[in-house]
């Protein structure tokens, strides 16, 4: 059939849309993705899979309409169980929140409208807060590579969905790392834009100043589909009205560069000793392509990404759930009620003080990467087996978003991409930094990285595409 | 004398440098502008006037120096009490917190280095929390047509220094209306910049987010004045990076405009019919000059107004004062107390739903004046007695700031000039009020009124200038 295997044929976009330019069909994708979800059993990583048959008129509505020139055509999406569709629950991975959908979110209509096909609605941490995977009523999605292994979250689901070639693109949120966190431990992709160039809508309820995301399993699916997010919304308002007129693309590296990566003196990866040599090996490899490299003293980015949770930003948190928190606090995962918690402790006095410090940060930084054309990190210094997580979860969170956590806070975006592997077969992830509406370059520097790199898709056999196949478009 | 009155000569910028050029020296200035000070016996607008023999030096110093070319030579300068100026005592015009001050603020600095001579410290509302001119430990500076009536405030004292023809620019601060109401209610020009064009430095410690300001007699002045202040902070955060290439000038109107204005059913006048009527006669000038009116539902802009003082954005200034607050809050003046007092009721969590709120009512804004070159309202809806102010001093207060309020919240800008004067002789001010770095087509709205308006310079009998002296540099 087409060349295209239903147990192992890839989902990302280039192979899909050159196997239905040869015949094949979104109804036959559709039924392969169920038939490969129930090889592999009960997974925590949905929440909900919507039922076949609807799915399976979905593709059949594509198919009929034949709109080929749509930009996600026929191509199977997770979304995240914070987003609402009409007439499926949303639960923010709380049994005491789920609460029916009367309408659909306005990105996920989006890329709908784009000819996506939603298969599933995908596990999470708790209300977005968290970056591990754990925080969930609905039992413990698994890294992709090895089930001891924690996904990484708060899109935990949506990260091995994607990684175990069950979907072409995961849509998320991201604000502490909640999409590159769990793109990075499931060796894909995560694109987390400047804020406000994706509008909020009404999902996200927990991270108002987040930015949803799509995680995908190459930079330039990755592209595709954010170019579809990306647009000015009237009724946001912290959407940008820059966002209309906004052209993310992949470029050709320019011959020579400078990219700035944490000192070696303020570098930091829990006593993982392969992350460390992964990161040297990257640096190396960028070095390689043309890259001056500028060590910077990266405390005040750390100053920044402490205050995400650690300082009166999370009465942000608090702010946005307060309603329902304080009628259902006990019913809340121990760890996410701990966290919003905090957010009753600051006054408001604190939270301009915390303001005015985080600007502070902010300018310090901005001086800082002044000439650079790119900050690169590693996506987490490390990651943890489940049991870890569990045992010290606000702590060993909180080291999981040492790179990720300043990025929205300081109006910046960045873009991860896989990093290598462990000598234990777990995947780490690297991250492309840039300043605010600096996504271009984030993005094309992520692609020539991962490009370089080659690889798998994800936790599939499918080697990365070569290098201009649907890039630079 | 070179055809300058000691006694009735204007001190605004285009007098000054003519009569220089024509031989008077700075050293005459300064001695007749002690006569005029002596003749006006103890005057509350003043909290300290510099030692005469110490400005007669400096005037001295500069003549010495010739430095003829630079953009202030030998103009006389007022200075908010709320600005260091080393060796001198800073009051904040709370007798609790007068501490001598060890350093010259920047942006004072910045007018020295520009060649101002500095007369003395100037009254205000304490802490610049107001912005009536009454709230304060050192007397109450009378309004310069009127002793009955309120000077306006905060900046209360360089409002009326100014319009007394006791010197040429009045330094003072502009987040509430604190540069624009006295300078309305005292015939004269204020200039509020956008938000960090004027780095704050050292100095404003009750409004962190407000912009430094200077009031003048004429716009072509302020500009000059406010082209000197100007400039990128490397140590404020809150400075903007495009300050140091920000040109502000004076341009030609264009033939044709549309200009916005509260809608007829939303104007707020508080029952003051000659302003309402003020307000007519501009627009029909305005109309005659070129303008289309388009009337705005002012509901967003009053709703923004309102959250300044009446939600948790006074946390902000009791943050910044909490230490000195906490201590000494019996010795602050009443309403300034309570006001203060106001921002410990506030949560951290109340304070992010205020931010989401104000973020709502500026996109409705946006959207609103999409199109418009400019928006134009009264300064204040009236204006009140001394004795009305202080039997009613909080809610006189707000009323007074109904059309300033707004714009420092809302990233705006905006340029004062006078209106014209009620029957009882009380002068009016109109705003022209302008987006985020606007700040040359409000100042050259504002000029292009003030001076089809014509009329005299402050509370002095000099006529204005003709139009093209000192403008359009």
């Amino acid at each position: 059939m087409i060349g295209w295997n239903s147990a192992t044929g890839s989902l990302d976009f280039a192979t899909l849309h050159r196997a239905y330019a040869e015949g094949l069909t979104p109804s036959e994708v559709v039924r392969a993705i169920f038939t490969r979800i129930d090889a592999r059993g009960g997974d925590p990583a949905w929440i909900l899979l919507l039922p076949r048959e609807a799915v399976l008129a979905r593709a059949a509505e594509l198919e009929a309409e034949d709109r080929r020139d749509l930009p996600l055509w026929g191509l199977p999406l997770s979304v995240k169980d914070s987003f609402d569709i009409a007439g499926y629950p949303t639960t923010e991975a709380c049994r005491a929140f789920s609460r029916m959908a009367a309408e659909t979110d306005p990105m996920v209509q989006r890329l709908l409208n784009a000819g996506a096909i939603i298969i599933g609605k995908t596990n999470m941490d708790q209300f977005g807060v968290g970056i591990n995977g754990t925080r969930t009523d609905y039992g413990i999605p698994r890294n992709s590579f090895s089930p001891a292994f924690i996904s990484g979250g708060s899109t935990s689901g949506g990260g091995v969905t994607l990684a175990a070639g069950l979907v072409s693109m995961a849509l998320g949120g991201d604000a502490a790392g909640s999409g590159r966190v769990p793109a990075a431990l499931n060796n894909a992709v995560g694109i987390k834009p400047t804020p406000g160039l994706i509008a909020l809508g009404g999902g996200s309820r927990a991270g108002m100043s987040a930015s949803h995301n799509v995680m995908t399993l190459t930079v330039a699916d990755g592209v595709l589909a954010t170019r579809v997010m990306i647009g000015y919304d009237p009724n946001d308002p912290l959407s940008r009205p820059e966002a209309d007129s906004f052209d993310l693309k992949l470029s050709v590296l320019p011959t020579q560069f400078r990219f700035g990566v944490p000192s070696r003196g303020t570098r930091i990866f829990a006593s993982d000793t392969e992350a460390e040599r992964l990161f040297d090996e990257a640096i190396a490899r960028l070095q390689g392509m043309g890259g001056d490299v500028v060590e910077l003293d990266f405390t005040p980015f750390y100053a920044a990404a402490k205050m995400l949770y650690e300082d009166a930003f999370i009465a942000r948190r608090y702010a946005n759930l307060q309603t329902f928190f304080d009628a259902h606090e006990a019913e809340l995962f121990p760890a996410t009620r701990e966290i919003i918690g905090w957010g009753r402790r600051y006054s408001g006095a604190d939270v301009f003080v915390a303001q005015q410090t985080l600007a502070r940060h902010a300018q310090t930084i901005r001086h800082m990467t002044a000439g650079l054309d790119i900050v690169v990190t590693p996506t987490t210094p490390t990651t943890f087996t489940v049991e870890q997580m569990l045992s010290d979860n606000i702590r060993l969170n909180a080291m999981l978003g040492t790179y990720t956590n300043f990025v929205n806070l300081l109006d910046m975006c960045a873009v991860t991409v896989p990093m290598g592997f462990r000598a234990d077969g777990q995947p780490l992830g690297i991250s492309f930094v840039g300043r605010a509406l600096e996504d271009s370059a984030a993005a094309s520097f992520a692609h020539a990285f991962h490009t370089a790199l080659g690889g798998s898709l994800g936790a599939t056999a499918t080697p990365l595409p070569s290098p201009l196949e649907g890039a630079f478009a």
